[in-house]
Parts: structure tokens; sequence; C-alpha cells
């Protein structure tokens, strides 16, 4: 379904880098949810590029909600977000060699040439804007009932972050206040200061995204297709830079034993609990009741000043290339905010289809 | 969409562990593409429990195709193929304690104790053979195509496959014929091995499969949600005991730098190419003409003899398990036949999504 | 999506008149809904051929549940029908004259000419068998919730049967139980008596099913594209012969002026209604509680003993055809089971969407 | 899918009457495809109220494209249509008693309250200008190809227009210029003289319309669910007061004899063709090569002047309303130009779904 996703509550997107407006539908939602625009504006603000190792790229975001939202909550029709774009400097962006790593070729030959080139066009790190601004209208409806969703960088450039603590609720509060979300803000110290190192080389660094979520009530996926992995994932890999998912223990239980791996269930205040979480909440592909927990791998930006050899598609002839253009010589930061929007979009349209329509946030 | 995967060609799976029948329809595909019936029946023997490291449950497979063939090709109708189910021991399963890192307690959760609990019922890997004969009919229509897919056990019990060779459509071509898939098969033994060891100790092994495809066509995926690894993603999770998906060089690709990371365009007898693959065949979503690399983490079989904490609900109790029935103390050789046929039924509907239903395997 | 319909609860139908099973598959059900064979053969047995204005051919319809049900009642997971195919004369079928106002034609250029052309291979009529059986699990789910439908024989070769009584439910408990369902038995003996007239001359009737379902709830609809009526008669248009599909006082309204056409809204007992049902229980595309009411325009069975003229496709050459086989002179009295059930499918699914999954129908 | 439609090109609509734009979504086009900016604005302009039978609301409709064209070709990516809206009184529109006939009622039930009431919010006509500037971009398309699509007001307040002619391409080309489309100007004198009487005495008048569309190829279509019928009647049902659909002669053929109904195939020019075209061009679901011909009955506006009984909700008491506030009398003639464009979305998809995206419209 190409650029909406969804089975009950749908984010459908548009836009392109260099265009007048980019912008998110939300369908499928129930009446009467509250909206909380500051909220939106925070995750934004989030997103913006911030500090050395962000492009120089200066936005403010200044949403409009055009439709689906009346007297502050939800009118049950297509909530309607635009994003004007501002700050656009087209002529950085030339046609004909194609950056590696990035979606120039695949784009232009995807698109037969008629693609808008400009500043990556749709393909723009850009439309995350849209993309978070949409999730974080179901982020907060989730907030509402008691589900919690942070991310923290947990390695970057090759320097690992701690893990999430026993108290896994403060960390999320706590990294969702932060720009550059860490749990130990020594390592974060770290992280940019490598990240800043290959800048100055005119090169780039990536890093591992994971991400916590709490209250995710049990009996949440299917157990073909439609499982909790497989629809996170299916969205998780639209975050420009994301190769890699893996839940719980994830690539590591490849190498563990089943005695090992599997996760006692016990009982806790009356309740079936497991006694680890290396199967990250979710066994069989449905949620079991606890915290569910996931891994991204980003891959470096692949703009950067370095030169590097590529080819002019306009010419098929192999050549250098060497950005101009403003660009990040880290995006782990900034696609932290959208792992959490994407979340957000993913869990909300499970549990309203496993639980219907009003469920979760519908009117109170 | 449950139990139905595809957006032009549809995958739809039904039936339960011990029921009479288990099958899968598949729509959407263009009339007069031929179906070759020894092709899946050796898809499925493939699959079948073989050796000691396989559960003792032996089915012969009688596949039966009930509609949409006509004279050995296609009709362009439902496609529906029914595996009847033999050699079953209900009596085997009894319920109450769980298993740990099985479906058993969310499936109950999920389904409000309405499950057809017997043999895993519906979640049973039993399924997969239904998955296997379906994404046979279009791995052969693909092979036609000239698209090929291949996968090895890159990873079995820690022990390390070698890689794909400079002749990865040979590689392909052996791996299809192997029980126990393997490049280098001196490792193959070890792995075997080390199976058998954890099986006499009552316990299981997991791996990691390694999936290659040749010949698909570059500008095939979307840049948002419906990117190639989304989709890819979104169905492999369906494989019983996948914990983890990544492409190219994955999760390494986070510690690169990006000058590192991304591919450099070459010209290649006047073609666009990378010199390397580390995005494994995919930038921005989209193929770049290159093979398409893809891993998949596999946790160890949870269903194992040695005994385990967990909680019998029907009581809502602790207690303690050692699962009789018959078990495989390893299904990373049976799993890359269901990653084999999974990959076919993704990429197939994504090309006729792309270049319409006639493409590929249409009357020739 | 072709061979599937539906948003939450979909059926799949699959099968050719001549191969050896059709059937469907239901997907999406809420698990612990009871299942009523007996319902199901009682549906299969009204829409069978009976008397001098059916087909010949007949067939016991055995079908066989085989999976998504355990002890009665459903698990949640795929449930799938099989009904086998008895009494077949391919050789009956020749291929070559395309047989006028019937899919001959339109099937071998949409097929390429792969399609499997005897009997009428997925066109045939005989698909409604498996239609019938997915859509009579439906109903009697629905009937649990208090939803009723009922269709009679509002006209057949010109004559006009009375319309439903100040008693619905009682009109519906009475046609469910009929093979030619009339609300005015002498009507309907003048219908059978011009149909066999019609079938002596080797000639066919068409006729009209206005179908009242009782119990609906008010607020089941989108204002825009899913709106009940839009939805209804998506699936209404699949029953063969059906060519118009109209809404309370359908294309009687166009002549009447708005103070006419409204129906006014009246308080009774406390609750919303209105003076009468000109809308058909629907405003703006949402039901309003009250009944909704619909009718369907049957053509005449296309395929008569009359001779005909028409083009062998096999030569391109004009020739003429009277059609040999088994044929029906009337399938007005069968369509109205296929109404049933269609409307069955899509209430369902419009409820299971608006209130979600475990309504209706959920386990009590 | 509510608020969107369609299958590989989809439309998803946005929007309240008194908000501050409303819009529409398109994907799924090919890249390359020319938008004509003017041939939009002439469909604005034609659906707009003209003359002394529509509302006093002037609308210029100054739409905007702000995602999906790039240097007037479609690129591919989401086409995004913005139109704000002007000229809003949402004093006049008080919240109480619900309009007989609208979806005032059903609309609150629906959206528990929360809906945007003010000008009939979601459900005002006014959105039909976002589905018509959609549906122009494809019908521009659709041209391109050699197909044409034109409707004619075929019955207005009980007075009946001419049908088309021998040379119904050229009655199309007349009809996509006219204001008040009939193909007899008389009659439509006729007809405009009745609706200003219906609207002196404060109430409206209802029509009927007949759509034809040229140039479809034959075996676009599915023989269940997906039929033609099925797939434009869903969506024709979304044209506000739209209460009936009918293809070719439609109910007429209840009354017909199979031997009349049928139409004759013969050769013409060595290609298949019908005699007549009692079927509107489509057998079986499945589009012949014939025009394809269908009608719609539209009611009358149930928004009027005249007093009528009815329901305050606030406070659950019987009352009486005369709508204050802008109406038109009559909306046959601005329901034609949605009816066009609607067509011209369901075919554009089901042509894209039959033959791939590339087709039709895709660059030359």
């Amino acid at each position: 379904m190409k650029n909406t996703f969804g089975g009950n509550v749908t984010v459908t997107l548009f836009g392109e880098s260099h265009g007048p407006e980019i912008g998110a539908v939300l369908d499928g939602l129930a009446a009467g949810i509250p909206v909380d625009e500051a909220y939106i504006a925070e995750k934004l603000r989030l997103r913006r590029p911030a500090g050395k190792i962000s492009t120089a790229r200066r936005e403010a975001d200044p949403f409009r909600i055009v439709s689906g939202v009346f007297n502050g909550r939800t009118t049950g029709t297509p909530l309607t977000i635009l994003i004007p774009n501002g700050d656009t400097r087209s002529q950085d962006y030339t046609f004909g060699p194609v950056r590696p790593g990035h979606a120039d070729y695949t784009g232009h030959i995807r698109y037969s040439g008629f693609e808008d080139y400009r500043g990556g066009g749709h393909f723009s790190g850009r439309i995350t804007a849209a993309l978070v601004a949409a999730g974080a209208v179901l982020a907060y409806a989730l907030e509402q009932k008691g589900i919690r969703i942070g991310t923290h960088i947990a390695r970057c450039a090759g320097i690992a972050d701690a893990g999430f603590s026993e108290r896994p609720e403060a960390d999320i509060e706590k990294l969702n206040r932060m720009e550059f979300a860490v749990l130990d803000e020594a390592k974060g110290a770290e992280m940019r200061a490598a990240a800043e190192r290959a800048a100055e080389e005119g090169d780039s660094v990536g890093g591992v995204l994971e991400t916590l979520v709490t209250g995710v009530p049990a009996g949440v996926g299917e157990p073909w297709f439609d499982t909790m992995e497989g629809m996170l994932s299916h969205a998780l890999f639209s975050i420009p830079a994301v190769k890699g998912v893996e839940f719980g223990d994830g690539f590591a239980l490849a190498d563990m034993r089943g005695s090992e791996a599997n996760d006692p269930f016990v009982m806790r205040d009356g309740k079936v609990e497991t006694a680890t979480n290396r199967n990250g909440g979710i066994n069989g592909g449905i949620t079991n009741g606890m915290p569910v927990l996931f891994r991204c791998a980003v891959k470096p930006t692949p703009t950067i000043r370095k030169e590097q050899q590529t080819v002019d598609i306009t010419k098929n002839q192999e050549t250098t290339l060497a950005a101009g253009g403003r660009h990040d010589p880290a995006i782990v930061h900034r696609a932290r905010v959208v792992a959490d929007c994407v979340t957000a979009i993913v869990l909300y349209d499970m549990l309203a289809t496993r639980f219907g329509p009003e469920w979760p946030g519908g009117a109170d």
C-alpha cells in the first residue's frame, strides 16, 4: 500500500524535501481522543537538528492540523497535519552523480527519471517530520492508556550505552526529555565526540537504537504474517538507514541453547510473567505482557563530504563525488524520535485491531 | 490482515497441527504460469524432519492442488493447496503447563481459551508446510524469470559456515539440493554433532540463516513503509523462532563509518553496479540490481525435554515442565526452506506490484 | 483484493465448477463463536436446485470444516470450509461459441485463454455454495446477537410479491424456511408457473430480490467510500446476474421531493427512530437504527436452450448457440439465499470494524 | 479502509466543511503522467454552485498541489491536493435538531458526539471538491489513453432527458462543457424550471445520472467481489444522495427474458462486439469492450427550508426544523461531475491493477 501503513488506524505520508509542504493523514482514530499540540511540537523539536553533529538546516516545524480535530479532540474523521518546508536551498543539489549508500540511484530507476531529486525529494529524512507528527498524536494517546515508549542510543560510533535499568518507566521519562538520548551520559559525551571527529574528517557514524515499551497488554499480534515482530519491523525499516531489527536478545539468541533462551513463566502478584525477557515480550508473534524490547541497526549517514567513487547517471559514466549541501554526520539521535513515533503508529494500530477502535485512547 | 500476506499476489494460510488438513490459497497470480508439482514436492521433502536432530513425526505431505490450475498452468483464479495431516498423537499434548518460549501462553490469551491447543494448533511449525507449498509455486515461477533464491545455515550452535562464494548461483543450486544446507560441509558436520549433543542433554540449539537472491531487477520497493527490507522482514518474522532480521552487513554497519558502509557505484559492462554489497542490494528501501542478501536469527527450539520452570494456566500456579511429545532439537535446517519460500512470496508480490500481474511468471 | 472480501473479517473464495472441491476461508473471527453445522447445511439446502425450474444437477453439498473450529466453537484462527464437487459432466461443455450474457468471453480475455472453462469454471454459480457456507457461519453468529436477515422474491417474470408486513421479524422467520421465498404464496405460484412456461420455450426469467435486516445498531458505516450502501453493493454485485442495487425507495426517490423523501425523526419509547423508512435505514452512509432495506435486480439466467447469435472465439467467427448442459430457467429463488449470506458477510465485517472483533458473536 | 479507496491507485480524502482546508492524497500513480491544472480547475468549476438552483455559497476553489508533481508530471510519489475553505458561516449552523434525510443524526452516533457539526463537517458535500480534484487528475490521464467519461442528467424532477446517441464520444465532449449536463437542452430547461419551482416552495428535487465510458478494454474486473459493478458501485455510493446504482438496463432486466436480456456477440471489423449493450459493457463482473454504462439514483437534497418533523438530539425531544443556511434545491447537476471523477478513480485503479502501474497514463 505504498505510502500508507496500518490496518485499522492508518498513516499516509506525503511530501518532498523541497516542496511547499509535507504532511500526514491519520485515519481510523476513535472520536474524542485528546490531541496535545505541545506534545507534538516537543517531539518535532527533538527530531530537529541540534548541535555540531547535525545538519545546519534549521526548521521551526510550525505544523498545522487542518482536519480531524474539533475542540481539542479527534472527530473520528481523518486527521491531517501539514508542515511547511522552509530554508531549502535547491541549488545545492545537482543531478547526475548519485550518492553511494543513498536512494538517488534506486529512486531514479524506480521513478523512471521523473523523481523530484531536490534535497532527496520524497526520500529525504525530512519526511520523517511528518511521520513524527503523526506518531506523536498516537504516542500521546497511548500514554493516556498507560503505554510508554522510550528509545536510547544503545551504541554509536562503536561506543556502547548502559542498558535499561530496573525502573524502565523512569528511564523512558528521562530519555524523552533528552536531545541526545542515552542512559549513561558519560557514554553519550564520548559518542558525540566520536561523531564530531568523524564530521571533521568529512565522514559519518552509525549506531544502534534500543526501544522499550511498557504497559502493552498480553495477547496482541497474530501467529502468522501480522506478528508483533513482523508489523514493527515492517514499519521500522522505513526509518532511513535502518538495516537490521532484532527483538529481545535477537541475534544473540542464535548461539544460546533452548534452556537459556526460553523465559521461564512465573506468578507475580497473581499475574503470569516471565522471569527473564530474552524474547522481548513476544512469544509466537504475540505479546506476553512483559515490556516489548527491540533494537534497530542504523548505518552511518550515507551523504558525506569525503570523496567517494560513483556514477553519473545522466552520462552512465564513473566519477567521484564529495557531497556539498548540509548533512548530518550522525542521525542516530534524531532517528530515535522517529523510532518512538513509528512504534506508536504500529502499536496503536495493533491495539485497535485487537480490541476495537475505541481502545486505546477513545473518549474517557 | 491476519493470515493473509501480500498486496497483489496474496497467500492465505489455514489449518491446525491436529486438524484434518492444512493449506494455503494463492490469489492474484497471472494466468498461464506453469506449475510444477515435483518442484513443490521437493521443497516439502526438504522441509520435512530428517535424521537424528528432527522430530520423529513422519509426514509424507501428499498435497493436492484443488483449484486454480488447469492443464498444468495457473488459471489466474485462486490456487488452493491442501495438505492432509497424518500421524498425529493428540494424546501427547496436555493442556495446563505452558511451554516457556513458545506461544502456548500468548495463544491462550489471544484466543480467550478457545484455541486448538493440540500440537500447537495454528501456531505449530506444521503450518509452515502450507507456507512452503505456496511459496514453492512462486519460487518456481521466479526461477523461470531468472530469479534464484538460496539460503544456508550461516551459523548453528555457535559454529559458523563459510560465506557465499564469487559464484553465488552455483552455491544456490547446490544448497537447494541439500537437506542440511551449508556451504562448508565440514562445518555442517560440526553443527549437526553439536545439535545432537544438545538433543542428548534434552536441550536445543539455534542459528542464523543467510539468504541470497540473484536476478532481482533494480527499482523494486517503496521509499516508505513498503520498503524491500520492511516487506521481507514482515513476512520473515512469521517463520517460527526468527527473532532478528538484518540486510547486507546489518548490525555490523552500525559500527562502520559512512565511507566504509557506502557501496561505491561502478560501471560494469555498461551497467550500473556497486563495487561492494554492504547494503544487501537495497538502497532507500528499493533494490539496486545487486543480489539481495539478508540474515535471520533463529532462536533455539523452545520445546525441550529438559525441565523448565513455568505456570499451569488452568490453575494459575507455578509448576515445572519437561516436554513430552516429539520435537526438533534444531529447526534451523528446516527453517531455511521456509525462508526460501517466504522470500519467494514477498518478492513475487513486490515484482507483480511494481511491473504488473503478468510479470513475472505470466504465460510465455 | 480479488477473491477476498472484507476488512477485519474476511472471506476468501476458491474453486472451479468441475474441480475436486470448492471452498472458502473465513478469517478474523473472534474466538469462541458457536458454529452450527445444521444451520449451514440448511442454507446450502435452500441454495440447491429444486423443482422444475432449476438445473437437474444434484449436489448433496456435504461440506467439511477443516480448520478454525474446536469443540463446536471458533478458535479465532482461519475457518476453512470445503465442499466437494460431485455429479459433474465435463463433456457437456465444449469450448468455442461463447454464451451471450455470460462470462465465457470476458473470462477468456481476462485469463488469456488459460481459464478452466468446464462448467463455467471459477465463474460458475456453483461457487456461490462456498459463499453461502461462509455467510451462514456469520448469519448464525449475527442471529445470536439479535440481527436477522431475510430476502423475498419481490418480483419474478414480471409478477410482484407483496411487501414486508408490519411484523418483519415474523416475515423473515417464515422466508428462511421457504424454498421459493415469497410473502404472498399465490403470487409465488404465479411466478413459478411463468418460469416454467419460459423453460418450456427454452428461455429464462429474472426478478428482483428485496432484503430486510432487523436489529442493526445505529452508527455503522463510513461517510466516504466504506458507506453501508457502498460496502453492501460491492459484495452484492458478486451474486451472479445482479445488475442493480438500490436502498430504501432507491430509484423511486429520484422523482420525489425532499419533503417526501426525507424520513422524519421521531421519539419512540425514548429512542430516536424515523417515522418512515424511505432511506432504507441508512443516512449519509451510516445506519440509523431502522431496518436496513435494499433490492437487487437479477437478470434472467443467461444460459438458455433457445438458439442465440454468438461468436466462436476459437475461430473468431460468428455462429449460433443453443446451450446444452443443465441450466436454471430462473435463479432468483436460489440467489436469495446468496443475498442473505452475502449480507451477513458484509454486516459482520462492518460491525466488527465498528465495535471491535469481539463484537458481535464473540464468546458470551 | 475508511477514507481511502483503491487497491493499487488510492485516493485518501480529508477535511471538514468549515476547517481551513480540505484535500486528497493520490498514491500509487506511475511516474511521468502529465498533470493539467487547468483541467482540474475546469472540473472544480463545473462542480461549483451556479445559478438559482444552487446554494449561494461561493468558492473559488484555488487548489494547490503540494506534493507528487515535478515539472508538470507525476513523480510517482503521493500527489496531494489542498483546497482552502472560504466563505464559511459557522454561525448558521446550530446543533440540536437533526436534519431528516441527512447524516446529522447518524454522524452524531457514529462519532459519539465529537463530530465537527459545522456545515455538515466531514459529511458535507463540500468534501466532494477534493474528490473531484483527485478524480480529475485521473480522468485527464485516462483521456490521454483514449478512455472518455461522460455523465448526463437522465432524469430530474420527474423529467427525462434523451439518451446517448449513436455518437457517444461527441455526446461526452459536449456534456463535459455544460454546467447543466443534458443531451436534450429543452428537457434541461424544463428540469431547471421544475427545480426552481421546488426551491420557491422551500423544497428540493432529485434525479438520475447516467454515465457512459468509452474506450475501456475488455478483460477488466474480477469474477467475485471486485467485479466492475461492485467496485464502481462501492465508490459511487459515496456521492452524497446516491441511493441506487444499476448497470446497462439494470432493474429493467428483471422483467425481461434471457433471450431478450442477453447481448448477442457479433464480429465487427475483426473484433468481437455485442450487437446490443443491455449489460452495460460488463459480463460476469468483467468488461467486454463495449462502453460501460450505468445510472445512479440521486435522492432530492435533504436540507430544505420547508418545516419538517425531527428530534433535538441534545434534548432527545421531538421538534420541527426549517433549515436556515445555504442549500441546493437540486444537486444532480453538480453530482454528475462527482460521478465522472469517481468513475475515473475506480477505472484508473482497476486498469492499473489489471495491466500494471505503468498503464494507463504512464510516461509515454
